[in-house]
Protein backbone atom coordinates (compact mmCIF):
# COMPACT_ATOMS: atom_id res chain seq x y z
CA UNK A 1 0.00 0.00 0.00
CA UNK A 2 1.28 3.46 -1.08
CA UNK A 3 0.61 5.52 2.08
CA UNK A 4 1.77 8.54 -0.20
CA UNK A 5 -1.65 8.41 -1.73
CA UNK A 6 -3.80 8.31 1.20
CA UNK A 7 -2.23 10.75 2.78
CA UNK A 8 -3.29 14.52 1.69
CA UNK A 9 -1.73 18.06 0.55
CA UNK A 10 -3.70 21.27 2.08
CA UNK A 11 -2.23 23.95 0.81
CA UNK A 12 -1.72 27.60 2.85
CA UNK A 13 -1.74 25.46 6.39
CA UNK A 14 -1.55 26.69 8.84
CA UNK A 15 -0.10 29.91 6.79
CA UNK A 16 0.65 30.90 3.52
CA UNK A 17 3.17 28.48 1.91
CA UNK A 18 3.19 25.74 4.12
CA UNK A 19 1.89 22.68 2.01
CA UNK A 20 0.43 20.48 5.10
CA UNK A 21 0.79 17.16 5.33
CA UNK A 22 -3.13 15.80 6.39
CA UNK A 23 -2.77 12.45 8.16
CA UNK A 24 -6.32 12.18 8.76
CA UNK A 25 -6.97 10.15 5.83
CA UNK A 26 -4.85 7.22 6.93
CA UNK A 27 -6.20 6.85 10.29
CA UNK A 28 -10.16 7.01 8.60
CA UNK A 29 -8.95 4.28 6.42
CA UNK A 30 -8.21 1.54 9.26
CA UNK A 31 -6.13 -0.72 6.31
CA UNK A 32 -3.76 2.25 5.74
CA UNK A 33 -3.47 3.21 9.46
CA UNK A 34 -3.04 -0.77 10.54
CA UNK A 35 -0.31 -1.01 7.46
CA UNK A 36 1.24 2.38 8.84
CA UNK A 37 1.50 0.62 12.42
CA UNK A 38 2.55 -2.63 10.85
CA UNK A 39 5.61 -0.41 8.66
CA UNK A 40 6.35 1.78 11.68
CA UNK A 41 7.54 -1.65 13.51
CA UNK A 42 9.42 -3.04 10.86
CA UNK A 43 11.84 -0.03 10.59
CA UNK A 44 12.83 0.14 14.11
CA UNK A 45 13.09 -3.65 14.67
CA UNK A 46 16.73 -3.40 15.34
CA UNK A 47 16.32 -0.49 17.67
CA UNK A 48 16.58 -1.17 21.18
CA UNK A 49 14.49 0.88 23.44
CA UNK A 50 12.86 0.88 27.13
CA UNK A 51 9.67 3.23 26.71
CA UNK A 52 8.13 4.86 23.59
CA UNK A 53 7.72 8.29 24.82
CA UNK A 54 5.00 10.09 22.50
CA UNK A 55 4.97 13.75 21.21
CA UNK A 56 1.37 15.70 21.56
CA UNK A 57 -1.26 15.28 19.72
CA UNK A 58 -0.50 13.30 16.43
CA UNK A 59 2.53 11.87 17.75
CA UNK A 60 -0.13 10.20 20.71
CA UNK A 61 -2.00 8.46 17.45
CA UNK A 62 0.92 6.47 16.54
CA UNK A 63 2.80 6.20 19.43
CA UNK A 64 -0.12 4.45 21.53
CA UNK A 65 -1.08 1.41 19.53
CA UNK A 66 2.94 1.29 19.22
CA UNK A 67 3.14 0.97 23.10
CA UNK A 68 0.55 -1.75 22.63
CA UNK A 69 1.87 -3.51 20.15
CA UNK A 70 5.18 -3.95 21.67
CA UNK A 71 4.64 -3.95 24.72
CA UNK A 72 6.42 -0.82 25.99
CA UNK A 73 5.89 1.46 28.31
CA UNK A 74 4.65 5.20 26.39
CA UNK A 75 5.12 7.96 28.32
CA UNK A 76 3.90 11.68 26.55
CA UNK A 77 5.90 14.80 25.98
CA UNK A 78 2.77 17.74 26.39
CA UNK A 79 1.86 21.45 25.73
CA UNK A 80 2.64 23.76 28.76
CA UNK A 81 -0.26 23.02 31.33
CA UNK A 82 -1.09 19.98 30.24
CA UNK A 83 0.32 18.29 32.93
CA UNK A 84 -0.40 17.54 36.25
CA UNK A 85 2.79 16.78 38.17
CA UNK A 86 5.76 18.36 38.70
CA UNK A 87 7.69 18.53 34.85
CA UNK A 88 10.37 19.76 32.89
CA UNK A 89 10.08 22.05 29.91
CA UNK A 90 11.34 23.48 26.72
CA UNK A 91 10.62 26.40 24.66
CA UNK A 92 11.52 25.65 20.48
CA UNK A 93 11.26 27.37 17.29
CA UNK A 94 8.81 25.75 14.81
CA UNK A 95 8.69 25.61 10.96
CA UNK A 96 5.93 28.53 11.83
CA UNK A 97 6.33 30.31 15.15
CA UNK A 98 7.35 29.05 18.77
CA UNK A 99 6.27 26.21 20.88
CA UNK A 100 6.96 24.96 24.32
CA UNK A 101 6.76 21.13 25.29
CA UNK A 102 6.91 19.70 28.71
CA UNK A 103 7.39 16.13 30.32
CA UNK A 104 6.61 15.09 33.98
CA UNK A 105 9.75 14.10 36.19
CA UNK A 106 9.55 10.92 36.67
CA UNK A 107 7.97 10.01 33.11
CA UNK A 108 11.52 8.56 32.79
CA UNK A 109 14.39 6.49 34.88
CA UNK A 110 18.31 7.82 34.38
CA UNK A 111 19.26 5.38 31.69
CA UNK A 112 15.97 4.35 29.72
CA UNK A 113 16.29 4.18 25.98
CA UNK A 114 13.64 6.09 24.45
CA UNK A 115 11.82 6.01 21.19
CA UNK A 116 10.67 9.52 20.42
CA UNK A 117 7.26 9.37 17.45
CA UNK A 118 5.48 12.01 16.14
CA UNK A 119 3.75 12.36 12.63
CA UNK A 120 6.09 13.91 10.66
CA UNK A 121 9.55 15.43 10.93
CA UNK A 122 9.65 18.97 9.30
CA UNK A 123 12.43 21.16 10.81
CA UNK A 124 13.20 18.87 13.29
CA UNK A 125 12.39 21.69 16.17
CA UNK A 126 9.76 19.47 18.11
CA UNK A 127 11.55 16.37 18.13
CA UNK A 128 15.34 18.31 18.96
CA UNK A 129 13.45 19.77 22.00
CA UNK A 130 11.75 16.48 23.01
CA UNK A 131 15.22 14.89 22.65
CA UNK A 132 16.63 17.39 24.96
CA UNK A 133 13.90 16.75 27.54
CA UNK A 134 14.34 13.43 28.06
CA UNK A 135 18.20 13.33 27.98
CA UNK A 136 17.86 16.29 30.79
CA UNK A 137 15.81 13.41 32.75
CA UNK A 138 18.71 11.12 32.40
CA UNK A 139 17.18 9.18 29.16
CA UNK A 140 18.81 8.19 26.02
CA UNK A 141 17.44 8.98 22.67
CA UNK A 142 17.94 5.45 20.57
CA UNK A 143 15.54 6.44 17.83
CA UNK A 144 13.07 8.89 16.03
CA UNK A 145 10.59 8.05 14.44
CA UNK A 146 8.20 9.36 12.12
CA UNK A 147 4.94 8.27 9.67
CA UNK A 148 5.87 11.25 7.11
CA UNK A 149 9.74 13.09 6.69
CA UNK A 150 9.56 16.25 4.18
CA UNK A 151 13.18 15.75 3.18
CA UNK A 152 13.33 19.37 1.65
CA UNK A 153 13.46 20.39 5.28
CA UNK A 154 16.39 20.40 7.67
CA UNK A 155 15.01 18.02 10.44
CA UNK A 156 17.83 15.10 9.61
CA UNK A 157 20.33 18.00 10.40
CA UNK A 158 18.58 19.15 13.63
CA UNK A 159 18.50 15.13 14.68
CA UNK A 160 21.93 14.56 13.25
CA UNK A 161 23.08 13.17 16.67
CA UNK A 162 20.22 10.49 16.51
CA UNK A 163 19.29 7.81 14.37
CA UNK A 164 16.03 8.28 12.26
CA UNK A 165 13.20 6.36 10.75
CA UNK A 166 10.42 7.62 8.43
CA UNK A 167 8.17 5.65 6.53
CA UNK A 168 6.73 8.13 4.02
CA UNK A 169 9.30 10.61 2.49
CA UNK A 170 8.71 13.75 0.38
CA UNK A 171 11.43 15.96 -1.11
CA UNK A 172 12.96 16.98 -4.70
CA UNK A 173 15.36 14.06 -4.95
CA UNK A 174 12.78 11.39 -3.47
CA UNK B 1 -5.55 -4.94 38.82
CA UNK B 2 -7.04 -2.52 40.48
CA UNK B 3 -6.35 0.53 37.27
CA UNK B 4 -7.45 3.08 40.54
CA UNK B 5 -4.35 2.06 42.31
CA UNK B 6 -2.57 3.18 39.13
CA UNK B 7 -4.09 6.46 38.59
CA UNK B 8 -3.13 8.56 40.64
CA UNK B 9 -4.62 11.97 42.30
CA UNK B 10 -3.27 15.64 42.19
CA UNK B 11 -4.83 18.22 44.34
CA UNK B 12 -6.07 21.95 42.82
CA UNK B 13 -5.34 21.06 39.13
CA UNK B 14 -5.66 22.57 36.52
CA UNK B 15 -7.23 25.12 39.48
CA UNK B 16 -7.79 24.99 43.12
CA UNK B 17 -9.81 22.76 44.10
CA UNK B 18 -10.41 19.96 41.33
CA UNK B 19 -9.10 17.02 41.87
CA UNK B 20 -7.23 15.83 39.14
CA UNK B 21 -7.05 12.17 37.70
CA UNK B 22 -3.63 11.87 36.31
CA UNK B 23 -3.85 8.46 33.88
CA UNK B 24 -0.14 8.89 32.90
CA UNK B 25 0.77 6.09 35.46
CA UNK B 26 -1.50 3.80 33.62
CA UNK B 27 0.39 4.83 30.46
CA UNK B 28 3.91 3.74 32.08
CA UNK B 29 2.71 0.71 32.91
CA UNK B 30 2.43 -1.53 30.12
CA UNK B 31 0.53 -3.87 31.76
CA UNK B 32 -2.05 -1.31 33.30
CA UNK B 33 -2.40 -0.39 29.74
CA UNK B 34 -2.93 -3.16 28.35
CA UNK B 35 -5.06 -4.35 30.67
CA UNK B 36 -7.38 -0.76 30.57
CA UNK B 37 -7.04 -1.45 26.91
CA UNK B 38 -8.08 -4.83 27.62
CA UNK B 39 -10.78 -4.12 29.49
CA UNK B 40 -12.21 -0.87 27.12
CA UNK B 41 -12.42 -3.61 24.61
CA UNK B 42 -14.36 -6.37 26.75
CA UNK B 43 -16.99 -3.30 28.38
CA UNK B 44 -18.08 -2.64 24.29
CA UNK B 45 -18.43 -5.86 23.36
CA UNK B 46 -22.01 -5.14 22.69
CA UNK B 47 -22.00 -1.94 20.90
CA UNK B 48 -22.61 -2.09 17.39
CA UNK B 49 -20.60 0.95 16.21
CA UNK B 50 -18.32 1.62 12.96
CA UNK B 51 -15.95 4.24 13.69
CA UNK B 52 -14.36 5.11 16.47
CA UNK B 53 -14.10 9.02 17.16
CA UNK B 54 -10.94 10.17 19.62
CA UNK B 55 -11.13 13.48 21.51
CA UNK B 56 -7.95 15.28 21.44
CA UNK B 57 -5.65 14.70 23.46
CA UNK B 58 -6.01 12.07 25.83
CA UNK B 59 -8.69 10.63 23.73
CA UNK B 60 -6.13 9.63 20.82
CA UNK B 61 -4.08 7.17 23.42
CA UNK B 62 -7.26 4.65 23.96
CA UNK B 63 -8.72 5.60 20.65
CA UNK B 64 -5.93 4.84 18.26
CA UNK B 65 -4.97 1.72 20.02
CA UNK B 66 -8.71 0.43 20.40
CA UNK B 67 -9.24 1.21 16.48
CA UNK B 68 -5.90 -1.03 15.72
CA UNK B 69 -7.54 -3.80 17.93
CA UNK B 70 -10.53 -3.63 16.70
CA UNK B 71 -10.23 -3.37 13.60
CA UNK B 72 -12.19 0.31 13.05
CA UNK B 73 -11.58 3.31 11.61
CA UNK B 74 -10.44 6.21 13.65
CA UNK B 75 -11.66 10.20 13.35
CA UNK B 76 -10.25 12.78 15.60
CA UNK B 77 -11.83 15.82 17.25
CA UNK B 78 -9.55 18.61 17.41
CA UNK B 79 -8.95 21.77 19.28
CA UNK B 80 -9.32 25.07 17.12
CA UNK B 81 -7.36 25.78 14.14
CA UNK B 82 -5.74 21.91 14.09
CA UNK B 83 -7.21 20.49 11.12
CA UNK B 84 -6.59 21.56 7.99
CA UNK B 85 -9.09 20.69 5.81
CA UNK B 86 -13.06 21.90 6.49
CA UNK B 87 -14.52 21.58 9.64
CA UNK B 88 -17.88 22.15 11.74
CA UNK B 89 -16.95 23.24 15.36
CA UNK B 90 -18.38 23.74 18.81
CA UNK B 91 -18.02 25.91 21.76
CA UNK B 92 -18.97 24.22 24.75
CA UNK B 93 -18.40 25.02 28.75
CA UNK B 94 -16.06 22.54 30.81
CA UNK B 95 -15.53 22.29 34.69
CA UNK B 96 -13.45 24.89 34.52
CA UNK B 97 -13.63 27.12 31.27
CA UNK B 98 -14.70 27.22 27.80
CA UNK B 99 -13.51 25.31 24.91
CA UNK B 100 -14.07 24.31 21.44
CA UNK B 101 -13.95 21.40 19.18
CA UNK B 102 -13.57 20.82 15.71
CA UNK B 103 -14.20 17.81 13.03
CA UNK B 104 -13.10 17.33 9.43
CA UNK B 105 -16.15 17.54 7.16
CA UNK B 106 -15.03 14.18 6.00
CA UNK B 107 -14.98 12.54 9.20
CA UNK B 108 -17.97 10.74 9.16
CA UNK B 109 -20.25 9.49 6.62
CA UNK B 110 -24.01 10.01 7.01
CA UNK B 111 -25.16 7.24 9.18
CA UNK B 112 -22.05 6.28 11.02
CA UNK B 113 -22.29 4.87 13.86
CA UNK B 114 -19.33 6.28 16.17
CA UNK B 115 -18.43 5.21 19.46
CA UNK B 116 -16.77 8.25 21.27
CA UNK B 117 -13.27 7.86 22.81
CA UNK B 118 -11.81 9.96 25.87
CA UNK B 119 -9.86 9.19 28.81
CA UNK B 120 -12.40 10.95 31.17
CA UNK B 121 -16.22 11.85 32.10
CA UNK B 122 -16.43 14.95 34.26
CA UNK B 123 -18.94 17.24 33.70
CA UNK B 124 -19.61 15.45 30.09
CA UNK B 125 -19.73 19.12 28.22
CA UNK B 126 -16.97 18.18 25.79
CA UNK B 127 -18.36 14.64 25.03
CA UNK B 128 -21.81 16.55 24.43
CA UNK B 129 -20.17 18.59 22.06
CA UNK B 130 -18.56 15.36 20.17
CA UNK B 131 -21.99 14.18 20.04
CA UNK B 132 -23.59 17.15 18.71
CA UNK B 133 -20.79 17.51 16.27
CA UNK B 134 -21.27 13.78 14.73
CA UNK B 135 -24.83 14.12 14.85
CA UNK B 136 -24.16 17.42 12.44
CA UNK B 137 -21.89 15.55 9.97
CA UNK B 138 -24.93 12.65 10.16
CA UNK B 139 -23.73 10.51 12.80
CA UNK B 140 -25.56 8.15 14.78
CA UNK B 141 -23.67 7.93 18.19
CA UNK B 142 -24.18 4.62 19.53
CA UNK B 143 -21.62 4.58 22.84
CA UNK B 144 -19.40 7.15 24.79
CA UNK B 145 -16.41 5.55 26.05
CA UNK B 146 -13.73 6.46 28.78
CA UNK B 147 -11.43 5.09 31.11
CA UNK B 148 -12.46 7.15 34.15
CA UNK B 149 -15.70 8.46 35.64
CA UNK B 150 -15.95 11.21 37.75
CA UNK B 151 -19.50 10.10 39.17
CA UNK B 152 -20.18 12.98 41.55
CA UNK B 153 -20.16 15.28 38.78
CA UNK B 154 -23.53 15.41 36.33
CA UNK B 155 -21.26 13.46 33.35
CA UNK B 156 -23.75 10.96 32.91
CA UNK B 157 -26.93 13.35 32.98
CA UNK B 158 -24.61 15.76 29.97
CA UNK B 159 -24.86 12.43 27.94
CA UNK B 160 -28.09 11.04 29.46
CA UNK B 161 -28.87 10.69 25.05
CA UNK B 162 -26.23 8.07 24.82
CA UNK B 163 -24.96 4.48 26.16
CA UNK B 164 -21.90 5.42 28.69
CA UNK B 165 -19.51 3.21 29.38
CA UNK B 166 -16.78 3.40 32.03
CA UNK B 167 -13.86 1.11 33.35
CA UNK B 168 -12.95 3.16 36.63
CA UNK B 169 -15.62 5.07 38.27
CA UNK B 170 -14.39 7.44 41.36
CA UNK B 171 -17.53 9.45 43.30
CA UNK B 172 -19.16 9.48 46.72
CA UNK B 173 -21.38 6.02 46.66
CA UNK B 174 -18.85 3.61 44.64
Amino acid sequence: MDLSKVIRDIPDFPVKGIQFKDITPVLQNIDAFKHSLDELENIILDVDFDVIVAIESRGFLFGAPLADRLDKPLSVLRKPGKLPAAVVQKTYKLEYGEATLEIHNDALKPGDKCLLVDDLLATGGTVAASAALCEELGGVVTGCLFLVELCDLPGSEALSNYPIFSLVKYGKDI
